[in-house]
């Protein structure tokens, strides 16, 4: 038993792990891997390369396949509480990522296979173990998950302005110039208040193109927004940050202690030992 | 009497009020409705499904329609004031949502008709109701509010620049590239501008190239404007609330102390110790 | 002399002057031709429009040149330095958006003329002078005038990536891609670059494909760069602002008083007179 | 031997020298012969003018050429560690852009020479050496380099998104509409993300709409994340600026005093007096 136990947690120091050199190699090895595998399906997705390296790429997705079937089982083995593997975010996406090419083998339909085939790709998304320990990333969706609220009220008045710009421009310059329906306008709008601007459609009526100038700046006015919150929700983070760093206070006055550096209170000329 | 006003008391309660279950049950339904009453209006404007499903949209077009006429009603019932309900934004967005339907029995036109069934749209604007709750938005238009003559210059240097860029690219191009009139290279100039660039004209000669290039440099060296605007606008409030965050107040006076490292209430002189 | 003085006082007070009512009236109304006249050049340059109204056009557009042209000539004779006027920015565009007009008496050639009638259109800078007393633009002009260097550096940073990578897209293009040439390739990369995208070229190879998504991925981040500085720039002030608005010093301990509506110095306990 | 290390001293002082005002004028004839010889790479590769003016264009290549092997060999001649040099970034640089055309003597090959022709517009970031002189470049280097890990963290998440966007897509629209194979689907995606929208492919079922205004606002409200960064770290780098600005010093230690209304020193716990 004692020997299993140590079995098991040598492979889920290898497979969860990132501090022991294993566990490094390891998560870099799957980097490698979920890459070539995602540029396989790409690859496959070109009818040129499908038809020259059918073979070879069907092959190496069934060793990419077989891998990530063993690395799942292992997985579910080595930790203390499968369930909790298995029904969160990642064991889903690494179960859904190996089932479809064994579903091939029973039923064929490779329209709805490749439909399966994207779940592969969100193999990616395992990178963020790794990208997790850059530190940033947690910084980034800080700020993101602090302004979320604000994102969300942001996107939604885009929403409406765009319907209702979207609405607008339908009646303005109608189906006989592209504009074909109301949510057609829309997409139409959108395109127009992002910047995007396809071109796919554009005002002909001296009208449209008026509104159509109002829409860009209400977008080139707006875009401002969203940005100016992530940023003041970043600089506000940062600036926590470093007030918090030191966070000491004299033991003699209790003044906030800014510098993590000083050896004496600012406001009563107390020591300060390191301990405080 | 009495039982009159506590049943109107009921009914502004559900309709206006958001804090008692009745009520907020009343604005999420309603929020609903207006959402499904959007969706009706796009697809019918979509000739294949208005073709097959037009009885269908009618008929709940007329559902939505009663439904909100009855809301009117109780809304101009319910409220102490009646006049400053109907005469204010949202009264006439209600009245005028409801209007259209009413007068398609009388006079047909649905080319007319379309053109009023947008103001159905701004049903959708009740939702601010909701979101105004949110708190969030209220942060959002202030910043927006407070930026306002900013964004006002901004834009009105935009369109300056705009009107002048434009009518030398007319110079610069002219009518055989598609350039077929100031306020048409205007037009284009925006769309440069604000990086949208639908490509629907776009300069020949090498001049006209040169220039376009300025144009987007200038575009896109100068939305950083507005943004820096909204940001810093943003930042401040944020930093202002921060500074408040400490919350200690004069045990003397109650004054707010705005300062971590104040020893002395900026008001009535009182010394503060850290307890406060 | 003294009534002429009187007389020519008066003048330079309406014209020049923004403080009286009458001051004020002929801004506006200064601007409100300016904007006609805009408008009117806009107009003709519409052939369908210049066909049938161009006898109303073109008196309103003598009208309005002779109406700038006795304010020019008032404008030298109110002034007590008419050469530092006639050599100013506004002083120059004052006589250049008058003189076409004339000169379309003597020699014919209405597509030299056009060329001179864009400079009309600098009169609408005239409006900054009412602008300038929004204050606003003050700060924005400080704010990009203190970011000026930073965005020249950051702009000719653009300018090099865009000459490198547009020759890259020329050798990977090529010709028959539309990339006819380096300075093309160029227009083409700083089109992308700035997120502006007209589709007249696109890349059609694999190889380009990918240049052109690292190129639309450089320039996603790097328009962080310009509003960044801008932000920080215009923040900065703020704070700066924000930080000088009391200015005021405890003349007990010389503590800085942070707070306009401080009583008492935070420090020392001190009652402060509205005159400290 | 002095004489001629007094010599090298002396080229040495032009060539990398930008105090003296020869070796300013040298960098700016360099600056201006480099701008012109990029000039004539970019006229060569236009067809019409390469016809007219090839011989011209041809010799001016040649002396600019030489004039840089020249310069090249002083390099090497005057400087103390010429290694150092040679394997330099600008070593390499500098030779890369003399041997193509030298090398078009022997082997006749327009096609590969035109390849190697880039390399001389390198020569352009030679004038980052006087700019290196404005400060502001090493500024905004030092914000780009303080943000590089978030960037690189954020392009990630862009491109994780932008492959499983573009797979959804390529899914959705097929080959049918434009979407020919999973890596042109992710070009699209980008292209979309970015807001650059080339239209040269865009979405044309109802569900490939909806999705791509999905990825627009996604992309319009993403786009604030990194002009979120870099604005902080900008600003964070000058409020650090300001913050020593006070520019006290403790009389005892010398040590930088950083809070405005410290009275002891963080260091030796020296009372301050506001005089110091």
């Amino acid at each position: 038993m004692k020997i299993k136990k140590s079995w098991k947690h040598k492979i889920h120091e290898v497979i969860y792990g990132t501090h022991t050199p294993a566990g490094k190699l390891f998560d870099i090895v799957l980097l490698i891997i979920i890459v070539y595998s995602v540029i396989i399906v790409m690859l496959e997705s070109i009818p040129a390369y499908d038809e020259r390296y059918h073979k070879f790429l069907n092959l190496s997705e069934w060793v990419v396949t077989i891998l990530f079937s063993i690395e799942y089982i292992l997985r579910i083995v080595s930790i203390n509480r499968p369930k909790k593997y298995i029904f969160s975010f990642f064991g889903i996406i690494d179960l859904l990522s190996t089932i479809p090419k064994y579903l091939a083998l029973f039923l064929v339909g490779s329209q709805y296979l490749t439909a399966f085939r994207i779940l592969r790709l969100l193999r990616v998304f395992r990178i963020l173990k790794l990208v997790r320990f850059v530190g940033e990333s947690n910084n980034l969706v800080r700020a993101l998950h602090a302004s979320r609220t604000k994102i969300f009220v942001f996107v939604f008045f885009v929403i409406i302005i765009s319907v209702l710009l979207g609405t607008v421009m339908y009646i303005v310059e109608g189906p006989t110039h592209g504009f074909s329906s109301i949510p057609h306008s829309v997409y139409w709008t959108i395109v127009t208040l992002t910047t995007v601007g396809y071109g796919d459609i554009s005002p002909e009526t001296p009208l449209g193109q008026f509104i159509a100038t109002v829409i860009m700046i209400i977008g080139y006015g707006v875009i401002a927004v969203p940005t100016g919150i992530v940023s003041a929700e970043y600089a506000s983070g940062i600036s926590k940050k470093t007030k918090k760093n030191p966070g000491r206070a004299c033991p003699e006055c209790g003044t906030e202690i800014m510098r993590v550096d000083a050896h004496y209170c600012r406001e009563c000329g107390h020591r300060l030992n390191d301990e405080d």
